[in-house]
């Protein structure tokens, strides 16, 4: 068998706190997700391993279902099992993160190019006083939120449009800033006996952003700031400045992504 | 009016993050949930102001709805409101505790006293991998727990016992030692995508870490270490010593009291 290398791709599905990370990826000298997983990953495989992601979050990002591809030779992995490396892999990570699976993927999978679909959720906090369990994973907006002008706003989203004025404005330039919005929706739910609302966003891709812009547009409309049809003059105007706030990091969780399976 | 003082009993309804505090009751020289509100309530009324609360939780331990009462006479009173002190606690308490409601009381009111009953949940992540979003609020048990063993086990923990054996043993020297427990039941929740399983216990007052060994010793029937029976022994031997473990306060919330309203 020797000189034959056959290639297996693996993908992870990771969980984390984005709270004590400076994002998803790579950047020499700081603490990132990537960075924890390439290293644990290097540990194991005794070399650098490349790994390629499905969404890139942000600092303060948290994901709940992150998926992380990456190839390793039929030899690298011995009698390794995916059983065994999620084990290790949960045993050289950083505390806030949790891999949730190991799998063997068709040769040649990636977490990126693969995907279908992209689904975020938001948690927007809205009791009058501030959440002490969710505290770090939602937005406290006290004063009542509009919903229903929320989702007459988030229609106008749905379908493929040029999402530039969602993006940041550095990331935008001179790139494709077309998307495809599946749904934007809106639930409450009680968490730990507090009362949020859930924004779904589900997407083929997304700019960089475009999520926390898209809430922090919506908000502006729910709080009763805007009209729900301004949101067409924000996609219209293809310019950062027109949309609402960025909403806050700590609220946005990277639910899941969708490979069509 | 000189001279009359009338005085009014007041409550508060409040959350906090166990995390930071050195439990609730106040201690000189640490950081307690006690101290933070009655120095909140000092600054108010520009005196020491004496509480009283329903549930003296220990370091670590959680709240959902802590009650607190204290008085004030009228002319301390002035024009405050309810509304206007929930804003100014909330304003002057620490970041992990929040003040959720300011009510009125008869006269003579004790958040201790007139407690009817006292609930608490404890959340158990019965997830394979750890927690995240949950990792400070559960305890993280892998591997499966055998709930219809638990439950068995906790049938004989309903109605009028001496719990001796469920209390620090300090703590239940010389005092009495019998409560009634109305209820220990498991629900299977979705938290943020985690998986929990929470016991809720309900009783008319509760000893000094009952509620975290009593979920302890039925957590080692759910693991299978002992039959369900056991607790039998474990209640007859009146010796802490005889119980199972005490449950980590991470996983403890204090979740609310019912005055019979």
């Amino acid at each position: 068998m020797q000189g034959v290398e056959e290639q297996k791709t693996l993908s992870l599905t990771v969980a984390y706190n984005g709270a004590p990370f400076c994002g998803f990826a790579r950047q020499p000298g700081q603490l990132t997700v990537q960075g924890e997983l390439e290293h644990a990953l290097g540990l194991l495989f005794r070399r650098e391993v490349a790994t390629v992601c499905a969404g890139r979050t942000d600092a303060g990002v948290h994901a709940r279902g992150q998926v992380v591809s990456f190839d390793v030779s039929e030899e690298e992995l011995r009698d390794r099992t995916p059983r065994s490396l999620l084990r290790s892999l949960g045993a050289l990570t950083h505390d806030a993160v949790a891999v949730r699976a190991v799998e063997e993927r068709p040769r040649g999978f990636s977490a990126r190019f693969d995907a279908v679909s992209r689904e975020y959720r938001y948690f927007i906090c809205v009791d009058e006083t501030p959440p002490v369990f969710m505290r770090d994973f939602s937005w406290h907006i006290p004063k009542p939120l509009d919903v229903a002008a929320m989702e007459q706003a988030a229609a106008h989203l749905i379908g493929e449009h040029d999402f530039k004025s969602f993006c940041l404005a550095a990331s935008a330039k001179d790139k494709p800033t077309c998307r495809n919005v599946n749904e934007v929706s809106f639930a409450r739910e009680r968490v730990m006996g507090e009362n949020m609302l859930v924004v779904k966003v589900v997407g083929n891709a997304f700019l960089h952003s475009m999520v926390r812009t898209t809430v922090g547009t919506l908000a502006m409309v729910g709080r009763g700031q805007r009209e729900p049809d301004w949101v067409c003059d924000v996609l219209a105007a293809r310019d950062r400045s027109a949309a609402g706030e960025n909403a806050p990091a700590q609220g946005l969780v990277f639910w899941q992504v969708n490979y069509g399976e």
